[in-house]
């Protein structure tokens, strides 16, 4: 947690409004969903809905009401084993690959459970909101925030083993195409300021707000489109070494992996992409979706000698990015598209101090053998994201909402 | 399938009834299992409760319907593919280990198709029921009860991943506790008699009858029990590699193996173990469970070395184990307690061919690397087994409803 | 070992001699080899020639000269860890995947090791030649004749590893290509004696000798030759599931097998065999080699409906084979040919009991998950077999020298 | 390869001097060594001595004779297969795995092999000594330099696979002991010029120079010693997941890792250190080596709360390693102690371009998931490294001398 100093005064009528809100988004989410979809894990990279559901559940029990509610009990002291993720500190955790044989308690008895948690952390806003349990509170919308896009993203991965291809939505966010020209927009370079130490929550991954160097570099007006990556696939890139880093080569070798996921190909060598809408014909102009730091690099090397107008391109920096995205707020498809890869490995920013207290595990640990991305998806939440926002997965990780933006050297 | 000749005219309105019986206790087997329950597989070798009564549906309509209905049409295509379980002479199968992320079809519509290919079974029968129809049925019924069997071991085995301990029911059959003094009886030697010929419904891996020859022996009066078991265990039976066939060594090191599946210890060393019914303190007198082959021959060169009067003690054949059951058949615990490991490794009888047709896979192609259990336990269907009954099972496997009756040389 | 009574009165000279042949024989086998060819290990399964040289000299260390020879000192303790195969009853075992490792000692070393134990062996001998001391070299002798073919096997694999294809010897004994027509022959069938009691050196496997029951059967004339099996790989074999054991079609996916180990196809879709004398082009008449129990036991599936003659072929058991060794003694490819997959698993024989004392672990514990072969091999040194050796491999097992005699129900 | 232009103009006298000492060297190296120790291969990331060897020669002939002599042709063209390494670009490949199968060629062919290709190098030295054939020349002679180190270390990894424990040499290059008290120094911060661009031999990866900004810190005057390292040990420190990160903390506990590779612990509990010099107790003024990433980065954490003066402990980065080489390079532990992990992930500097041509899979397809280490080993062959050279392994690397040398925040 922050020092007391270091977040702003919160209302607790605003802060009250939001945390009712995202609840209601979570459970909108599975209002199409099945207790049986709910129950499934699909990988182990992957949890069922339903376990997302009860985990930022046991979050707010353990982190807000244990240390603040008088005369605390939990609703099931087995369940703060079961809906532990990866928090040592707070004790044993039920493993990871076998979230999904948890069929007890069942959706509704989760359900239950988030009503009564949800009644209690309102009752303590009401009665004692001082900075540090409001601070919480936003903790728990953010973190809820993040489950409710691995929801979503494991949903999609779920279904994607079904044959019965199922659709989650007809009405679903659509990524709007966007067939503009391909250019390139002159970057920030030099010492620019990097990191969130402002007033509105952030992670502690986002801060000390520092200076990172740019060298002069030129930025892509949008993202790779499903059209440039038809190109880079039917001209043998996912045949041919030479564009790829050896442990991505090997990765392909080993995954006999020729095509972004969820990509198909039917009998007449039509492609379809499979989505929570189902599965439809490639939309050509839309950004390129699911696909690994392995591709995404590969891609950009490829691009750069064979797409004209490329020439040089490589993936950005972190740094590159946010700069890029705090003098260009406005362009289209920085945020709610695609995360996009960045050249950058997930590491503490210089003085970077994980917080202290059970969120200590929250991000710091993980800060080896991942790539940054930046911006957001399209089931990201809305407001969830912004241009500090770091996300981090590794490279050979490609069923989040992933795709990528070009940079290169020299304006 | 058998030739016209070899099976008998049987009568459809028994068979009608049988029919209608099996499927409905089926139905009855998951009264108490929630979707999500039913949805789960806990490991590759079981599945979900859903799947099995899927599995058995489609049996009906792939072996009984297809060939026999006039304008036949599936319930849905795609269910040929989702819940085929190793036919390859039918197509393509879902992948096993994948039969838990089938969250579609639901369980109602699961329940619906059952309900509508029961119908039109029953119309068949009423319609045109011939000796192969009537058989088929009858293969079908039997395999359903293996089925519930297995949808039984394998809710046990998922429950057991969950430290709430579920509780199936509590009214499940008890395995009734025989304390009788153990004693050997003389066993059937010389040339016997061995598998089944006969009118009744019987696997094709049942038969030929044929000459086997015994050498002379006895066999035990009743069942291993906890008791027995618990003193192997405190021997250090499990620490010491001289009872242990060499893979059995491996397997158990490797495993981490140090007591029966489902046998859990308390702070106070007291050994408890967890059923359908839930976790209860062992029973000494009742017949030790969930064995593997490996546990059961070392228990035997054990107990013939420390166990007063078990001198000599190994495992029967399953030619010792059918002679005795044909002369003993009121025995009380040759069936429905535990299947009992034989010494018989599972090959084909002399003469032995499978079924013709599409039952060809149903039990030919398993016969290697696996052995001879005979009985039943307290999980099989009323009037499935009988003596001349083969269930086989891999020498590591446990989670079954395995115990063992010993044997010696001589009398 | 045996008891006293159990085993004939040895002549000590007669072993003095049998003992000095099989040593030196065994340094012969390494005559074409350099030091880095006895030191590398092809796979677990396999073992380094200098490690087979050592471990033999080992057997003779602790099991001979340790418990009889006064005053007796290891020449190196160290040893006693580093060559121990697998007997757990002995104490610690340097790990078997990990043989190749041992670059010290030398083989220098260990060539001086070996003749220094063997000098007061022969010591031993003249010295206190008990019959237990005699039964315990020929022991002794039989176990370095057992290596000596598997010596000769893991080189065979080792250099099948090489692109260089080296040659072990252009001089090795040679596989007479045997043409004569395949013809049925009458085998044994009722009660016959099996098994070995004799006066001659045996296994404990060998024994007891008992009555197993033959029904009516023929036997192959011959061993199934390369020509033959040349058919069923042309005819799809490797390809179609309904040959083959669903373990064994597991296993020919995952491994992606489709031939014959050592057979290679060249540019001009012509098949070579690489052997110890290097590679060849497949000898037609030759019998097929190096093939696992499920090829085996797929070939005679479809040798019994495409063959002309073949039909109701399958594997022998094990005492079909010994009926018609004993009775065929003079056919020419009984043994020094390819050790001849059975249908019978590796089971102890009725009454069975291991030997007693530190060389009990020799047969009894592998006694599970495995095959029976009987006959030998052209690696096999002469004199090694008889017509009750047991040979046993698991079913996947195929860089033995192992082939097949084919037999049929009926005369 | 560089541009013309972008290399010194090379004097062949000199070069060939040079290349013939580190020919010389790397059969220095292999003295103490019999055929059997360069035969074996401890593991797939470590190589047999031979094949170092091989491999070496391997690169002269296909890298420098084969585009440059008149008339090349091939010792063994089978060789370019062996032999190469991980270029993809030249062919065809030996499995990495299985480079301990190659028993042919012998040591003795590839120690001909190497003559032959010595002389063919220093004839075209004489005859045509171009700067581009220079260059590659010096690159063969950096290439083997890095070769002779794997080799040592390699050597090391088998040797302590052996419980004989063998002595590579008890001449070898002692570490020699570094008790001066602990200081923090102030480090160079701000804009450093960081990288090589000037005429000397370097590698790829080590350009192009450019700007890194180094935040205030201080860096340490020694590395970790043995006795810091025994404290944090015996502190629990490998037992406490708060100073791992999370995929450390997994791969601990999934290696049972409790001490660095080669730490032994006798009856008494003394430990003992595994070097080319065999056993010996472990010295405790001498730095720490054979320690993963994973393993500096929790022992830093560890002493920034546990060791007094260590407060605000970390890894440095390699800006910040570097610059402080560039002004302390009389510092006795920079170089020939411990490759020194650094924080910063080996990633491409700004720019960067791998060399074109055959040598353009050296360093720039390995750039992901490692880290970066500074300084050189004991192991490191003389005046092979440099300040700004970047050696680089993965999280999970320690059979490498690998070491730390701390830095923190502030001045």
């Amino acid at each position: 947690m922050l020092d007391k100093t270091s977040y702003p005064s919160l209302f607790a009528d605003e802060i009250a409004k939001q945390f009712h809100l995202s609840r209601k988004y979570s459970t909108n989410l599975i209002s199409n969903l099945s207790p049986e979809d709910c129950q499934a894990q699909s990988m182990e990279d992957a949890s069922p809905a339903k376990w997302h559901l009860a985990h930022v559940t046991w979050f707010y029990e353990v982190m807000v009401l244990k240390p603040f509610e008088e005369n605390f009990a939990y609703w099931n002291p087995e369940f703060a084993v079961l809906f532990n993720s990866y928090y040592n500190g707070i004790g044993d955790k039920h493993p990871r690959s076998k979230r999904g044989l948890l069929t007890r308690p069942s959706l509704t008895e989760v359900l239950e459970w988030r009503t009564n948690i949800e009644a209690r952390v309102n009752q303590l806003i009401k009665e004692k909101a001082s900075d540090e349990l409001l601070w919480l509170i936003q903790l728990g919308i953010n973190h809820e925030q993040q489950h409710q896009e691995l929801l979503l993203t494991d949903i999609h991965h779920l279904f994607s083993n079904n044959s019965l291809l199922p659709t989650y939505s007809s009405q679903s966010k659509q990524i709007s195409p966007d067939a503009k020209p391909f250019q390139w927009i002159q970057g920030v370079s030099g010492l620019v300021e990097t990191g969130h130490e402002g007033n509105g929550f952030h992670f502690d991954n986002e801060g000390p707000k520092h200076s990172a160097f740019n060298q002069p570099h030129s930025i892509a007006n949008r993202l790779v489109s499903n059209s440039e990556w038809l190109q880079f696939l039917e001209d043998g890139g996912y045949q041919n070494f030479q564009w790829w880093l050896d442990a991505g080569w090997a990765w392909l070798q080993a995954e006999n992996i020729s095509a972004p996921l969820y990509w198909r190909r039917d009998a007449q060598n039509q492609f379809y992409r499979f989505s929570l809408q189902g599965n439809s014909p490639l939309d050509l102009n839309a950004p390129v979706l699911n696909i690994s730091y392995f591709e995404a690099d590969a891609f950009a090397r490829w691009a750069s000698q064979h797409l004209p107008g490329f020439a040089g391109a490589r993936l950005p920096t972190e740094f590159e990015w946010e700069a890029f995205a705090k003098v260009n707020s406005q362009s289209s498809d920085l945020f709610g598209k695609a995360w996009q890869w960045t050249s950058s490995n997930y590491s503490p920013y210089p003085g970077y101090q994980p917080w202290s207290g059970i969120a200590g595990e929250y991000n710091g640990k993980f800060m080896i053998n991942q790539m940054v991305l930046r911006g957001s998806s399209a089931y990201t939440p809305d407001g969830h994201s912004r241009s500090t926002y770091r996300n981090f997965f590794q490279t050979n990780t490609r069923w989040q909402m992933t795709g990528l933006r070009l940079a290169k050297d020299g304006i």
